[in-house]
């Protein structure tokens, strides 16, 4: 793999370094690209019980509840893994093993969160929108109103293999009113989409630690209400992934219960103060709307479609159809991308060519700027003169 | 916390570097201090679906299943998390659910698998031999012979709750004979006591990345007979902790399914490489013996009591009797050393006042030297004149 292009890292109005000769850019929805900064805190030990690691725990906890507007109400909880692992950690410590879970599918990460119910036999119904529509509130209205047996909703906030943002808010509401509670996985979202407890009323927040707070990965973290932390007593299948026991642990002696990523989560500290000193959700959103736009407006200008329209879309990732010219295959795309600097993400659709670049991480408008012309030497190389889809309507949603 | 003690990282003849300044010694068994370069390997963001990346992955299961002697019977999966994640996916993934375990337990880590069948409403039955003292093979062989429903077999290599070594040889023997399956947890062991599969016919071997092979925390891996993994299938409570399916996609796409600790896995191969080069299982041994040789020396010269008979110690951690001395107070003690530059463990036993060292991690005889020395000067500074504990004779097995 070569440097990064020189038209990006050489620009000098780029407000970020550019990652260390050889090595790309992440254009993925993780690992992401994370700065210089966030990486030099992995270069010290920790001892796991010792007092100034327990410091770094108790300080990433607070801070991850303060970006959600938790108040005294919510409480967090990290869990050691990939994201996946806490969402398994939190379906299988809150939904009861006598409730009954909706759970809202557009995407991969719906599917894998009702395997995970199937591997624990717990009872549940899914409302499937296919591969990129949203859930409409009201729909989710009707199943509450018909089936009141439903305790517990689940949906993904920025459901990545599309890219599509869901409704949280209305859904939220609507769950509430029915009584239920709201579990929400904002894997990709929580950091740079707000997701503010007063307002949108969930019970159960997942995410982790390299997506839009920029850490490396390691662990992921639940943001959950204190009075579901106490109902989850007894109720998870596997003591390594038992959030209660993780909780009441942390808060009795402010270890983790088994080793922690000290390496990972010192990073993470850094990352979030980092987060906190571009302007926190606000900030971190700013500069990945911008980068949604510049990636959108240059791809279009070669003729690509994107798979959504520009409201379904979030700053996070962006699905691209591939183009239907001939000479385009995605294997020689992607390795020359690579080769430039620029590691792309292959497409997670079963009925159509799509490729994924996202905007989210250690990136900047300059980043996407470089990228988008890098796509076009590619492309000429490859001699694909149209970037047009075969059936731009395939899905009545191109632009 | 203050720089390390000038009497241990200026000594011209150590032949390790020693940490950054401010940063302490881990006299723990894990997270360790490991090497710089070791640490260096996370500077840089990796795809993790990109081949480069694909690439470390499948060295290091190649390395980890000839570490082991494993040849093409064995296959390698690491999983997410911190070992205990791994003890539980193994156990998991490789005792039938209609079938019988044998725990042998003899300390915390025996314990907290027991804990993970009970979470999994696996049967089975205990054979306690207290908090140190380890199993009998001829008493395993009994069990076994009276009780023909048992069909695997759990031991902790060494149980890091005493420091206690286990006979794996003998009882992995006597497991074959009865055609029962052994599972190893070799957590604070492999990479530094040999473990040789064409020796010890072990089914399953689990260990972690952040002990002897001297990695950063954040996954663990289970070293397992081709045909047990077959045989995995399906049995798993978990579907990130199922190791069958982990090892099925990572043969398939040379991918983790879920997000991997890209950082991590760098690091760790950078430590295989290093492990490597000091000589394999051999010499890693070599530095640790004398490690723990220079370490039991030193203590016992200032009076202090081990808890096991020489024989009965792995090179691993040590547990000394606290001192019985009424100036003696353990968390002073640890805050003093800890200004030193030296973090040490506290004791996990519940019938005996003790402490614990660890002489694992990038650390050598000099580490050793300096901390014994510093120790005496903490010790003269307490107040403390005898080192002798209350009883030395409390267990029969103090010198």
């Amino acid at each position: 793999m070569t440097a990064n292009p020189t038209e990006a890292s050489a620009t000098p109005s780029s407000s970020l370094a550019a990652p260390a000769e050889g090595e790309p850019y992440l254009l993925t929805p993780g690992p992401l690209t994370t700065s210089i900064r966030t990486k030099r805190a992995m270069l010290r030990d920790w001892g796991s019980r010792d007092n100034a690691f327990r410091d770094i725990t108790e300080d990433i906890r607070r801070r991850l509840v303060a970006m959600a507007n938790g108040g005294d109400d919510y409480d967090c909880v990290p869990m050691q893994g990939s994201g996946t692992f806490s969402v398994e950690a939190a379906l299988a410590s809150f939904i009861p093993r006598e409730g009954k879970a909706l759970m809202l599918i557009n995407g991969a990460y719906g599917e894998r969160a009702a395997k995970i119910l199937d591997y624990l036999g717990r009872n549940y119904i899914t409302h499937h929108t296919g591969e990129y529509e949203p859930p409409a509130p009201e729909e989710v209205d009707q199943i509450l109103s018909h089936d009141k047996d439903i305790t517990d909703v689940f949906v993904v906030h920025c459901e990545t293999s599309s890219g599509v943002l869901n409704p949280v808010k209305e859904i939220a509401d609507i769950v509430a009113r029915h009584n239920c509670r709201l579990i929400i996985d904002s894997m990709s979202a929580f950091g740079a989409i707000d997701l503010n407890a007063r307002e949108v009323p969930f019970e159960v927040m997942v995410s982790s630690a390299n997506k839009c707070i920029e850490g490396v990965p390691g662990f992921g973290f639940i943001v959950a209400r204190k009075d579901a932390l106490e109902r989850a007593e007894g109720n998870s299948h596997s003591l390594s992934l038992d959030v209660h026991d993780q909780w009441v642990n942390m808060n009795k002696t402010r270890q983790w219960r088994f080793t922690p990523p000290t390496h990972t989560i010192a990073a993470f500290r850094e990352a979030l103060l980092q987060h906190e000193e571009e302007g926190g959700v606000a900030g971190r959103n700013a500069r990945y709307s911008r980068n949604h736009q510049v990636l959108v407006e240059g791809m279009r200008e070669m003729g690509f479609h994107t798979l959504l329209r520009d409201e379904q879309m979030a700053p996070v990732i962006t699905t691209f159809y591939s183009p239907a010219d001939p000479n385009f295959h995605f294997e020689s795309f992607y390795d020359a991308l690579a080769e430039r600097g620029y590691v792309i993400y292959p497409g997670k659709l079963t009925e159509a060519e799509t490729f994924r670049l996202g905007c989210i991480g250690y990136l900047d408008e300059h980043v996407m700027r470089g990228l988008v012309q890098a796509m076009r030497a590619v492309l000429d190389a490859m001699g694909v003169t149209d970037c047009s889809p075969e059936s731009p309507a395939i899905a009545g949603a191109a632009e």
